[in-house]
């Protein structure tokens, strides 16, 4: 395996979308050969499970098969792109992995450990070599998302702070519990101050190499 | 819990729907409380996910996206409709359940023990009071199947008899392990001699009450 796996994760309303395309930018720039996916999705299958895990017309969908087929999602999307592409030397960058997982299902949802557990079975055990989570307090990133005009809430989004602030704490957790993986970055400054953050992070991972 | 949970399993061509119609038909004359479901579906969720496992557009799933999206849709189907009925006192008869993973995935795709894992959490270790298994050698069932006229063979069915010599070999391994819970019924004889069979099976599991 000789390419990077990168995963960026944050909250609601984080400016994780902004960032992300400052990323892919500046990767670019690098010449970086690059892979840019995302989750759930990033294969025709996993869009194809993505579109029924959001579709609104399922209220009744249970907390465990949300999370199982997330599960699914991700092990399509591993086997599929994620690997093949390190395995050829590419640098991966995917719009959530795992850790969304643990945060939304495990301590969102209340579902606790199995998340872990059935995720290790999907991944195989991939890890990223690195993570950029945005870290804004759910109260701010919910008030940022809902001022965005002409934006529909999804059913996920739709879910009350109390919910998003139970996602927090998950990330919270996998930040302390893996700080050498996890690049915690201060989300609450101007667009340049976060980038500058992230910026420092991918160098120092690419300028391993 | 003062319901009884029923199940039946079998390789292709065992002669399983028919049987499952005389079952039905026969519980019904004895009165049973009776409700009839199936695996993958039996609610709209699990239905949702069981067409896309069986859509003919994905041939590139992978066999470990095919067992987290079966045990999704089981996730579904035990906590909304299985488990309540059993709560309410009544006969839940499934057509397939958990033994057809372990079965078609851990032995016929070779995942092995990960797929017992992810559906002791898919179905909170709901474990069946009686499953009924029609036993038939591969070859007969496959030869059966095929000569049915105007039958469009679905993705899973059109897999080479060596998958189907190893889904037997996993129902083998289960009866061999659980043989209080899996009646084997060999299906070779008439629809009456392995009805006759069947039907000793149930009177035992309701005459216990």
């Amino acid at each position: 395996m000789k390419g990077y796996f990168i995963t960026i994760e944050g909250s609601d309303g984080s400016g994780k979308s902004t960032q992300l395309k400052k990323i892919i930018s500046y990767l670019e720039k690098k010449q970086v050969d690059l892979v840019v996916t995302r989750e759930p999705g990033g294969t025709d299958v996993a869009e194809a499970i993505r579109e029924l895990i959001l579709d609104p017309a399922y209220p009744q969908m249970t907390a465990k098969t949300e999370m199982l087929l997330y599960a699914a999602a991700r092990a399509q999307h591993v086997e599929e792109k994620v690997l093949p592409a390190l395995q050829a030397g590419k640098v991966v960058l995917s719009d959530r992995y795992v850790d969304s997982s643990i945060a939304y299902q495990a301590y969102g949802r209340g579902l606790g450990d199995m998340v872990a557990q059935v995720n290790a079975i999907a991944t195989g055990g991939l890890v990223p070599d690195l993570t950029v989570f945005l870290d804004l307090p759910p109260a701010v990133g919910m008030a940022r998302k809902q001022q965005e005009e002409n934006h529909e809430l999804d059913r996920l989004e739709q879910e009350k702070l109390e919910f998003h602030q139970k996602v927090y704490e998950g990330y919270d957790a996998l930040c302390k519990k893996e700080p050498e993986r996890i690049c915690r970055i201060d989300a609450s400054g101007t667009i340049e101050e976060v980038f500058g953050q992230i910026k420092a992070a991918l160098d120092e991972l690419l300028d391993r190499a």
